[in-house]
């Protein structure tokens, strides 16, 4: 980890030390407990609170228009403040009705009371299955459980990044050391694409100094729309997504505007790449690169239909180089094109020159576990880069039998 | 079978004795042979001929914008009138360039010289891998070897129904009795989306007598909307879909509008629900109905959106009454909704009420083979019906290696 760096996350860390996530920064603290929400009995609630001395937060939230309690009530809250995020993990708190809504400001309450702050500066998060009524007895409980335990200790970030996952295999860390500034984040779920048990939920914390929250809401906008909203694992987006930055300005420092949205940024593809890696049944991390395009909003576009393709998708579980696939799923994109002159390479070799196939294009080897396909529409010069998984036997197994 | 009745299909048919198919009409021959290009050495060539008095025709193409050489041949050749259609099975020659569209051309030349017809007369459809060039040898031998075994009988219309078969594991053929008149039709494919080995042919004779193509271009485009158009397997689109309809007039029967249309509507509906029911994979036969939308070509937008969500294919398998994937799918769909008003029943059982989960939705028995899924957006009047398929272990296996 270097001093003034690069995003880090655990995979590089030594084991038994934890120096990454969201208690790194100065004036963060964080618990975790077991209420009983999960099954399998493992913790299921996080508290991440700011200490300040500020409290400046940005957040954003799901585009799908069924949207889940916590999220109608964080939203609708979400004024530049807050100052603490209470999670659950097992109950997703969404279709509850009147009821759910409810029980979301109730969470928040709750949580204020024990912390000694107004509701309104609680955000709630649930994530678990869609349709089933919170259990509130646990939620309050597990609240008053927390409190006592919450800690600046990184263990305690690191046991919150545990507490808030569901199907996910490893928890998801990571921290930017700026000049006597950081910024911590942890992360869960399968991609940002994926509803019921896979909501994508993200909390950054950061120490550096800021007059308001305008230039925290500015660089999370820009870094959430090139790393987690080019994360499409499966195509189905979650009523529950959240992502929220909170900056207590405890290290008195201020960076440069410009090195702290890049620190944004490292910090959320570092979390998106995670994410990725730990995809529901994932084999193989795609990431799918047009080029070309009339602009990088339909480069964006064109590289998500590819990547939503389950043709696509399963020939590249089978490291099967069908770039035949790729050409007819981009020709279902919405965007302009060349459809004669369309080129396509994998892992770096010519598959396909001008909508035709290259010499050996059927012998390139996509036995790894990387595959990085690049498209060029040859319209343009907008540029984007989506990353997907393959479709594979786990993913179905996973996500079959969930509810029952 | 009714004499003046409804689509009939080989399910219902006795043993032996085919009575369905494109050469039940008057005026219609066809023929198959084994030109070589499948692999596995089953016929893979058919030969389809209107031998009049009349020769109109309707065709209906692949949205895609990347299209196969046979497609821009034929599509460039659909005046109102064609007299015979070539298909081969086992390669596309989709993104072959140059090449594949003078081979599209060189085989429709071949042909009509054989018939001695006009090139431009003669439809030419292929299907199987993308990107592999046409092996033009065997092809125009298959063409040679093709005429002299044309024939009116029901079982050259069966054995071309064989022929054009790729990962099909059934033949599909239906046919319309009218008073005096008929709609014979064959159809080969997965779902109408699907792109690679999985293209959409079908072919629809009628001896039905009109003064020019108009009526059956409108009742093949109404049909189409409604049956192919609605039929979504995995959301991909071949580059290669077709679907024509050829009129010989030879039983001098001017049959009535609106029961022509309906009938044409009633053999390519039999006929989706036979490619639906051989979908690559498929262990659930899924229908999706959409009411309450604000038009009905919204609620197809909506109903499409849920069939191409992966959750909710994967919670069809595991037989999972798991609503929330529905709420979470549509909730993306870009039509009008009133979220908190969505209801939606499985096999009539209601399971969600005004976005809530409804006593007992989580015990509705889905362990059938048949799926009816239907959902009220709240909204309007508009209404429509897609048919999709369950994600299964076998599509994975079946799609992962295809080409290699």
């Amino acid at each position: 980890m270097t001093e003034h760096g690069s995003a880090t996350n655990p995979a590089t860390e030594s084991v038994g030390i934890q120096t990454t996530g969201v208690t790194v920064p100065q004036g963060f603290a964080a618990a975790a407990v077991k209420a009983g929400i999960k099954p399998s009995g493992k913790p299921d609630m996080a508290l991440l609170v700011n200490n300040g001395p500020d409290y400046h937060a940005a957040a954003k939230f799901t585009r799908n228009r069924v949207v889940a309690s916590p999220v109608k009530w964080t939203r609708a809250n979400n004024d530049g403040s807050f100052r603490a995020v209470i999670v659950n993990a097992g109950n997703a708190n969404a279709c509850n009705g009147a009821q759910g809504d409810a029980d979301s400001q109730a969470t928040a309450e709750k949580t204020a009371e024990v912390l000694g702050i107004e509701a309104r500066d609680v955000a709630v998060c649930s994530t678990g299955l869609i349709g089933d009524v919170l259990p509130m007895d646990k939620i309050l409980t597990g609240v008053d459980n927390l409190a006592p335990l919450l800690s600046e200790e990184v263990a305690a970030g690191h046991a919150a990044s545990q507490a808030i996952m569901t199907t996910d295999l490893v928890h998801k860390e990571s921290v930017y050391h700026g000049k006597g500034w950081s910024i911590g984040g942890m992360g869960k779920g399968v991609g940002m694409m994926s509803p019921s048990l896979a909501t994508m939920l993200v909390f950054l914390t950061t120490d550096a100094n800021f007059d308001d929250a305008s230039q925290l809401d500015d660089a999370l906008g820009a870094a959430t729309n090139t790393t987690f909203d080019c994360l499409d694992v499966d195509g189905s987006t979650s009523t529950n997504d959240t992502v929220i930055l909170m900056a207590s300005g405890a290290s008195g420092v201020t960076p440069d505007p410009h090195e702290f949205k890049d620190a944004i940024h490292q910090v959320c593809l570092d979390l998106a790449m995670q994410l990725q890696a730990d995809a529901e049944g994932v084999t193989k991390r795609v990431s799918i690169t047009v080029t070309g395009a009339a602009s990088d909003t339909e480069a964006k576009d064109a590289a998500r239909v590819i990547g939503r393709d389950n043709l696509f998708k399963c020939a590249m579980f089978g490291s099967d180089p069908n770039w035949g696939r790729v050409l007819a799923a981009v020709g279902m994109a919405p965007v302009e094109m060349d459809p004669e002159k369309i080129n396509v390479s994998f892992n770096g070799s010519p598959v396909c020159v001008n909508s035709t196939g290259a010499p050996g294009a059927r012998e390139v080897d996509l036995s790894g576990a990387d595959i990085a396909v690049e498209v060029d529409l040859a319209v343009g010069e907008g540029r984007a880069t989506v990353w997907t998984t393959d479709l594979s036997y786990s993913y179905i197994e996973i996500n079959s039998e969930y509810s029952t």
